[in-house]
């Protein structure tokens, strides 16, 4: 493993703790500072889906991501840069960070093909024809004003052939020079960084740590998991792919997961996560706590005045009922969606906030098996 | 007009001032204080749309509305009973009116059929057969724990024939004697307003609220009004009826309205307001502000970092870009569903509050100029 690329770029992350392989930091960037491990929830279009910004605060989140695809064609980067970047336009005014587009031109473009120059495809709002290189990507996150911005590769889902896995991870590579390059007139303080890919394949997965730790980033990110694979593979990957990075530069597993895939991922070197998955489960009436998930569509809660969880220090966990919340799916309110939104989002976030501090009280194991001990034991039986 | 009936029946509401015709007061519910003029947001199935309750709290409002129709229904009236009423179930945990359940029978429910007992109806969830007299309107409103109860009545939408808005307004005065029959086993303290009805024909306004006061009510609401008549008639029955109701009970318009309606109701006398439309304009892009209605769907709004009113004392309305709530509404994020019905209710109860005031101060005159003057200045130019 090569030092000599990334050790040439500023350092934000400051390593505070850690106990075996998890790991307890700050990553200052431009907006403020972010504990870690992080959980990001994920403002798609600029907005949280049924959340105030303010209520996303105050249940102790300190980054948010967007989505570049969605933002590039409306309102348009060009348009958020003059109002003041991502940070300033949606009021958030906290820690953002982007993704490169590229997942999602794959996962919601039509007509859409790839070559080593770019990503060409038609908007899903409006049809025109779009071209999206990495440089162009830079460029949008930048006119976004990321606080972290992601180069550009491409994710394939698994299961896949190897070599097709191979031959998306080579581009991946070319890909992260070239973002690279195009980040060289970023604002100091401002960063990027590179992603791992590889599929399942751990001589691939070694390959691409490899190469993008010699490209040099400001921090590394593993994709190309939660994309089908079990949990035990991507766990696997995970610490393929650890070994080979620096331990003085953040890790951020994308788009994963549910509360046991990251507390799994933290035992294996982990710092930053983003996942739809507390607000679209919590859109379809699934609550996440601290004895497992709950659903409130369930009739067994019809009449139960209890609430989630009692002992929660989250308002609307500790006081509201079951049975308010059952109401309100099965009838279809906004306010369930809203309700269990932060019930999710302020359960992920005490998950990573005690995992932070049993990292830094070296009493990690312990918080881990309590945790699963937790969860396994499962939701309050019916009254 | 006889205050022999209903002076037998407790007071709650206290007179604090008048200036004109306008007043303010104090009601006094099982469940907190109502200052009047009030305006009460409508939680139709026990949920605002889009608001959590503390928001709604924080922008000023005393007093909720529930439907009984869908209450009823689901998740029924005997169900919230036995969860500590309405007020609990939702965790408003302040003062509630319910309506009687009959006018949205007669929008919502299909082979809905009118008889001297009662309204017969299917149920537009399930289809189930569903009767609903006056007597189990006062049985559920109970079981909701309402702190204020309507009568049954019939509504009659204008423009309509004389003598079917006074066969329904003497149906109502009937059925408004059944109510108050029924309503003698209610808890001391919980009150049972009578409605006046009478379509937009003086003569009929009269006699429906000479035969209500007859009754006798804790209060009494103008009910058949903002049904397709133009604003001065509407105006013109307020007065027609307001100098038949007692001076000492609180009066209550249903269903309205605009923040002119409200100012102009309250200089003819007027306590108490319901209305969708601070909530519904708000999912439909629209902001009620001191200058006037602004629709952020306009593309004038697309790059404008300006907030809707910078001098509001609401966070969202000073401090969210006009640009964001544009490119949300654009979007058909929820957010901005979420952010204009918040503003909405906060103009509308800064609205109340500063009537409040001004009638306290025997201002509101002067204020019923300005904020007029202010509306028709409308909304600051385009950058």
């Amino acid at each position: 493993m090569s030092f000599s690329d990334h050790m040439s770029l500023p350092n934000h992350f400051e390593l505070l703790a850690t106990d075996g392989a998890a790991r307890t930091g700050r990553l200052t960037t431009p907006h403020g500072v972010v504990r870690t491990p992080a959980f990001m929830p994920v403002g798609t279009a600029g907005a949280m889906k049924g959340m105030h910004w303010r209520d996303l605060r105050a249940a102790g989140t300190d980054i948010a991501l967007g989505n570049t695809y969605h933002l590039m064609l409306r309102p348009t980067a060009e348009r958020i840069a003059s109002l003041g970047g991502l940070q300033k336009f949606t009021g958030w005014n906290g820690p953002m960070l982007t993704d490169s587009g590229g997942f999602q031109v794959m996962s919601l473009a039509d007509l859409r093909k790839v070559d080593e120059k770019a990503v060409t495809f038609r908007s899903h709002i409006d049809g025109t024809k779009v071209e999206l290189s990495p440089e162009r990507s830079i460029e949008v996150q930048l006119l976004l004003g990321s606080d972290i911005a992601m180069q550009m590769d491409e994710c394939v889902r698994l299961p896949a052939e190897q070599a097709d896995i191979e031959r998306a991870m080579q581009l991946s590579l070319r890909w992260g020079e070239r973002s690279k390059r195009a980040f060289e007139r970023a604002p100091a303080g401002y960063m990027l960084f590179g992603i791992v890919q590889g599929g399942d394949v751990p001589a691939l997965r070694h390959a691409s740590a490899r190469g993008t730790v010699d490209t040099g980033f400001h921090g590394y990110a593993i994709g190309g998991l939660a994309v089908g694979e079990p949990q035990a593979v991507m766990l696997a990957m995970i610490e393929e792919v650890a070994a080979h990075l620096p331990t003085d530069r953040p890790r951020y597993l994308m788009g994963v997961g549910t509360p046991d895939d990251l507390l799994q991922s933290v035992r294996r070197g982990i710092d930053m996560f983003d996942c739809v998955m507390p607000t679209r489960n919590g859109r379809h009436g699934v609550a996440f706590t601290r004895y497992g998930q709950v659903n409130l569509r369930n009739a067994r809660h019809a009449d139960d005045p209890r609430p989630l969880d009692e002992s929660s220090e989250w308002p609307a966990t500790r006081e509201t009922s079951r049975a308010y919340l059952h109401h309100l799916v099965k009838s279809g309110e906004a306010l369930g969606a809203m309700l269990l939104s932060e019930i999710n989002i302020a359960y992920y976030q005490r998950l990573m906030a005690d995992i932070r501090d049993a990292v830094s009280n070296g009493a990690f194991d312990d918080f881990y098996q309590k945790t699963r001990t937790d969860w396994e034991r499962g939701d309050i039986p019916p009254r």
